[in-house]
C-alpha cells in the first residue's frame, strides 16, 4: 500500500517548477513505498501562487510561510526561495518536526549552514539539499566508475560552469527575477550559484579539498537595482576561478562565469587518473566520455558513452537505449532517492551536513579572492 | 475555464507509456483550453492493465476494446497496439464518433490506410498519427528553416535510422514484446517501423516523392517464434535501403537497419540546398547543425545549434537556455498541438491522410525491393 | 647503398604537385633501398612546365610525352593527366619497359583498363594506381581491424564523398582546370572522380561487389565550355548514388555529389559488423571511430581514436603521439610502399588489375543509372 | 633570382627533424626571394649526426658548435638543443654576425634571455624563437578575428596543454632523450615546455599579463637519472596551473600537465568576448570554433570552421578546401615568414624580445608557485 508524503513548498519560481514536476512524475516512473502529495504551495502574491497551484495540482496555497510550516497536514517543507531566507525557514521547519528539502547553496555562509545542520540534526528530521546534478545518470555513472577503482590514483580534477546571460550592460540587478545578481539575497554571485554545483560534485566524487587560491571579478561594476530603481554598485562576483589541492593529492581547477559568450549552462568536469579519465558536459548531459589506457593500443581512444542503457544509473526507469532524457529528470531522481531513503530510514545525500562542506569551500574561495592568498578550507 | 478531453487508450506497452506521460504533463507546461483526462485504458490482461492504470492515473480499465470505444464518457481513442489491429479499431472509433490518435505506421498497407482515412473523414472526427519526431524542437526548427527559403533549391535529402538490437541470433520473434519482428503483426520490418519515421519527416519538410528503387535484406533467416515455440522463417525486412526522386527535383537516399552495431536509435537526416544545409541526429536530439554559405568565408563553418532557447520551437514552455529536454517531450508537444487543433477546429498534422502518403512510399519501397525495379509512388 | 629510381612525370597539375612532394619527402622519413630522383617532368607548355620543374627540383623537362617515355634515363613513368590520356601513355610506357604509376581512375572504362593491364603484365613492369586514400593511416588501420576479425560478420558498408564546389551556375566546364566537368576528358563525373575512391577502399576492405542499382543526376544541365566558349550540355554526372550487394553478403550504400553545400571533401565510410563497427571521415582524417560490443556495457561507446601513435600504420615515421599529419602524407606512403615493393619484387597494391575491379563497378553503376535496372558487376 | 640562406643547425633531435623538414619544403610551396640551403648540422656524436645529415640533405657536419658558428659559409644558426645551452650559443652566434633561430623557451630564465636579446640587438642580426603554434592556420586566423574587433571587449582567456607521457613510474629522467624531465637541462618542467607555448599565443592574441597566482606539483617524486644511473629527486614541475589578469582587464586561466591520461598533445585555448568567442584544439588543429552572438538567434551556434580554404591564413600555399595539413606545416610557415622578413628587412615575430615576455610570465609563475603568492610579471 502506497503511503503519502505531503509536500509543502515555499517559493514558486524556476526551482518551484522543477521540484513540482519531479513530485508529479516520480510515481509514474518509480515503484516506491511513498508517493508525494502536493499539499500546499506558499508565496506572498496570492494570485500568482494560486495560478501556480492550479498549473501543478497543489491542493491549497499559503501566503505566509510560517503558517505553512505550522500545518499538521504537511510532512516535508521544500524551500525554493532566495538564499538569504533558507536559514530561518529551515530552522522553523526543523523545529516543527518537518522533513526539509532545501535549494542550494545551503545558506549565505558557513555560520548559517551550521545552524541549519544543528537544527535538523537536533530535530532528527530527514534533510537534503537540491544539488541535482549528482543525479544526472552520466554523473552518477562517473561516480560509480571512480569508486570502482578504474581510474587508479587521481591526478587532476577540473570543472567549470560557463554562462553568458549577464553580458548586457542594461540588465538590472535584484528583485524577484534577478535576485541572483544581488549579494544581499544570494550571498555571492557565480560562486554560490554555479561553482557550488561543481564543488558538490567534486567533493562527492573526489573527496575533500584542503586549500584554495581564488580570483573573482565583477566585470560590470554598476547596474540599475530593481528594488530601488537606482544605479548601484554590483555586489556579486561575475566570475570566479580557483585552484586547489584535494586530500587525495590531486590538483583541482575550477572556473565559473556569466560572461562566456556562447555558453548557456556549460557545466563540465574532467577527472584524470593513472589508468583512465572521465569527462562530462551538461550541454549533452546524456553522454559521458571515458578513456581507458588498458584498451588495446591501436584501438584506444576516448569513448563517447550514450548513457541511455538500462544498465546505467536510473535509466531502467525511462525509455529504451538511444532515447535520451533531459535536465528535469535529475530532480525526479532526487525525489525518488529521497522517498526511498525515508522508507529505509537512511539519510539522503547530500544532507545538510554534506552541503555544509561545499559551503566551507565557497567561503574559503571568497576569502581567498578577497585577500589574494591561499586559504585552508 | 478548462475543458476536459477524455482519453481512452487501447494498449499499454512502450507507446502506452509515452502517450500517458504526455497526457499527464501537458497541463503543467502548456496553457490550453483543453486538458486531457485519463479516463480509461484497455488491455486483454486485466491484472496488468490495472497496474498500468494505477501507475499512470487512469480512472478505469477495460479488457475489451469494443467496450471502450462504445463508452459515452470517452472523447478520443488512442490506439497503441500492433499495426495489424489499427484498421479495425480506428474504423470502429470513427463510427462511434470518437477522435482518433493512432500509432504509426497508419496501417499494414495503403489499402487499409485508405479505409481508415475514409472512415475518419466520413465521421468528421479529429484524427492524427503519432509521427512524434516532427515535434522534436530541432526538427520543427529544420522545417521552419527550409520553409523560410534559407536553403534555396534543394539538391539532396538523406536520412537513416540505424539500430542494433536484433543482431543476436537467439533473439526470438513474435508475441507481445517482439511483434515488431513478425510481419503478420507489423506488416513489415524496419520499413514500417523506422523508415516510416524518416519518410514522414521527409515528406513534411521536402515534399512528395515520385519514384523509388529499394533493396531489403533479412540477415537472420530463422528465429524461434514466441507464439508457436517453433523455429520459423523470419518474415520481416531486417534492413532496407532506397533511393528516390522528390517532386522538387532533389535526390533522396534512405536507409534503415537493426544490424548497425553501435547505434541504438540513430535517426539522422541531412538536407543540402543551394545556399545552406541542415543536419540532425536523434542521439543528440537537442542539437541542430546548420551551414550557411552566406557567412563570411573566413569564419564559415557548420553551426552546432543547442536548441534550448525560448525563440526556438516549443522551448518557451520548458526550462532556460542550455538545459535540454529529451525523447518523451515530443509526445507532449504532439498532445499540446492536438489539443490546440481541436480548440481551433483545425486538423492536426500529420492527419490520417498525411500518414497515408508515407504508407504509399513504404508500399512502393517494399514492392521495389521485391521486384528489383524502380516503382512510382 | 641507396639506389636511384628515376621518375618521369607527365602532367604538372594538382596531382603533379602531390606526387612531386611525395617523391621529395620519402627519403626524409623512410629508410629505403630506393630513393626517387626527379629526372624529368613533361607538359605541353614549356614555360609553365619549366617553372614547375624549378619549384620541385626536376632535373629536366619535356614537352612531348613520347620523348619522355623513350628516354633511357627514366625508370618509371608517373601519369598525372586527364583520364582520356591514360591508356595510350600507359601502354607506351609499358612497351618501353617503364614502371608505371597512373592516376585514378585507371581509364575511361573497363575496356581501356583491360588493355592497360594486359600491356603492363605483358611487359612485366611494376604498376600501380594512385588510390591514395588507402594509405591514410586511419584507413589502413580500419583494414587491419577488419582483417583481424574484430568485426565478425559484416552487415553493412556505407560510404559517401560529398563536395560543393560546382553549385555556382556560372562555373564553366572543360579545359585545363575544369576537365573533370567534361565527360570527354574525364569519362564520367563524380562516379570516376569520387566514387571510384570509395569503391577502391570498399573492395580492399570488404571484398567484391556482386550487383548494383544506381541513380545519377546532372543538376546544372548547361554550362559554358572553356574549349569552345559556347554554352553546351553538361555531359557528366553531378551526383551518383548506388546500392549494392557484396560477395560476403553485406549490403553497400554509396553516394557522391558536388552539390552538398557545406562539405568540401567529405569522404566517409562506415562498416557495421556483428561485433564491432568502424567509421572514418576525410575531414578529420587522423581520427578513426570504433565501437566494440565486447566492451563492458556501462562504459561502452564509440571510441574516437587519434591515429598518431607509433603503433599505428605509418605513424612511426612521423612525429609523436598527438601530432597529426595531413592529406599529402598519403602520397608519401604510397611512394614508400611502391619503393619497398620494387625492392622486394612484389606487386604494389592497388595494381592496374586491382584498379580494374573498381572500374568494373563504376561501369556497372553508370549502366544501371542509365537503364534504371540492377546490373551485375 | 633566388638567393641562398645558408643554415647551420645545432642539434638533431626531434626539433632538428621538424626544422630540417621545414627548410626542405618551403621552396616547394612558397615563392620567396630566399631559399634555405642546408649547409651544415652539428652534433657531438659524429656517426649519428652524419646519418642525420644524409637523411635530410645537409652538405656537411660539425661536431663542435663553435666551429659551426665560426664558418663563413653559414648565414643563420638554428639552435635545437636543451635550454641550458641556448644562451651561450645564441650569444656566440650573434657575436659572429649570424642570424639566429632559437628553439623555445628562449632560455633558462629571464636573466639569460635578457643577455641573449642584448647580444642579438647589439649585433643587429635577425632573430626569432620557434613558437611554432602561432602559425597553425587556425591560430593565425584566431589572431585575425580578435584583431578585427569581432569579439569586442575580452572577458576570458583560458588555455591548457595536457599530455600523459610521464605517468609511468619507471620512466627515467635526464640524458639525451629525457632532458625535458631534468631541471638542470630544461630549467623547468611543463612550465617552460608546454605553458610557454600557451603564454606565447596568449600574449600575441590578448596582450600582456599583469600578475599571476600559480600552483605546481611533482607527482612522481623520484626517478632514475639516466646520467648518473641513480634514483634521484625529480626537479621539474609535472603540472602547473595559474590564474592571471591581462592588461586589457580580462581574466586568464592556464593549466599544463603530463599526467592527464588520454591526452597526448591537447593544447587548447578559448577566448570569450562581449560579442563572440573562439576555441581551438591542437588535436584537430585544422579546425577553429567560433560563436557569434550577432547571428540570427534561431540558427545561432558554435561554428566549426574547417580551416583549409584559400582565404584562410597560409592555406593558399597548400591543397584545396577540405584537405587538411598537419603539425609540421607550422614550421614551414615560420621559415617562410622568416625568409620573407629578412627579404624585407623586418623583424620576424616572435623575436627574442617577444619571447622574453613569455619568459617573464614563466618566471613569475614559478616564483608564485614557490611562494604561494600573487606575483607581478
Amino acid at each position: 500500500m502506497t503511503k503519502s508524503l505531503n509536500i509543502g513548498m515555499i517559493g514558486y519560481g524556476f526551482m518551484g517548477r522543477t521540484h513540482s514536476n519531479a513530485y508529479n512524475r516520480v510515481p509514474n516512473f518509480f515503484d516506491l513505498e511513498y508517493r508525494p502529495v502536493l499539499k500546499a504551495v506558499c508565496g506572498r502574491n496570492a494570485e500568482a501562487v494560486q495560478k501556480f497551484a492550479d498549473t501543478w495540482g497543489y491542493e491549497s496555497v499559503e501566503t505566509d510561510w510560517r503558517k505553512l510550516v505550522a500545518r499538521d497536514d504537511i510532512d516535508a517543507i521544500d524551500i525554493c526561495v532566495p538564499n538569504n531566507l533558507h536559514k530561518e525557514m529551515a530552522i522553523a521547519a526543523a523545529e516543527a518536526g518537518k522533513m526539509i528539502l532545501c535549494e542550494k547553496p545551503i545558506a549565505m555562509n558557513v555560520a548559517e549552514g551550521e545552524e541549519m545542520c544543528q537544527a535538523a540534526e537536533k530535530a532528527g528530521v530527514a534533510n537534503t539539499v537540491w544539488y541535482n546534478y549528482r543525479r544526472v545518470p552520466a554523473v552518477t555513472l562517473a561516480k560509480q566508475i571512480v569508486d570502482s577503482g578504474k581510474l587508479g590514483r587521481i591526478f587532476h580534477y577540473r570543472a567549470n560552469f560557463l554562462q553568458d546571460w549577464t553580458i548586457a550592460e542594461d540588465l538590472p540587478q535584484g528583485g524577484e527575477a534577478l535576485w541572483r545578481l544581488d549579494a544581499a539575497a544570494a550571498g555571492s554571485g557565480v560562486t554560490g550559484d554555479l561553482l557550488a554545483h561543481c564543488i558538490d560534485t567534486a567533493l562527492w566524487i573526489n573527496g575533500g579539498i584542503t586549500d584554495v587560491s581564488a580570483m573573482t571579478e565583477t566585470f560590470i561594476k554598476q547596474r540599475e537595482h530593481q528594488l530601488t530603481g537606482k544605479v548601484e554598485q554590483v555586489s556579486i562576483d561575475d566570475a570566479c576561478t580557483f585552484m586547489c589541492h584535494f586530500n587525495n593529492g590531486s590538483l583541482g581547477l575550477f572556473e565559473s562565469t556569466r560572461y562566456a559568450r556562447g555558453h548557456k549552462a556549460l557545466y563540465t568536469f574532467e577527472i584524470n587518473g593513472e589508468h583512465a579519465s572521465i569527462r562530462w558536459d551538461l550541454h549533452d548531459l546524456h553522454r559521458l566520455e571515458y578513456y581507458d589506457h588498458a584498451d588495446e593500443s591501436i584501438v584506444r581512444g576516448w569513448r563517447n558513452i550514450h548513457v541511455t542503457d538500462g544498465d546505467q544509473p536510473y535509466m531502467d526507469h525511462w525509455w529504451v537505449p538511444g532515447l535520451q532524457i533531459g535536465y528535469e529528470h535529475t530532480f525526479v531522481h532526487q525525489v525518488a532517492d529521497f522517498l526511498e531513503g525515508i522508507a529505509k530510514g537512511e539519510p539522503v545525500r547530500p544532507t545538510f551536513r554534506d552541503a555544509l562542506e561545499t559551503q566551507k569551500v565557497c567561503d574559503a574561495v571568497l576569502a581567498s579572492a578577497k585577500d589574494r592568498s591561499w586559504q585552508q578550507v
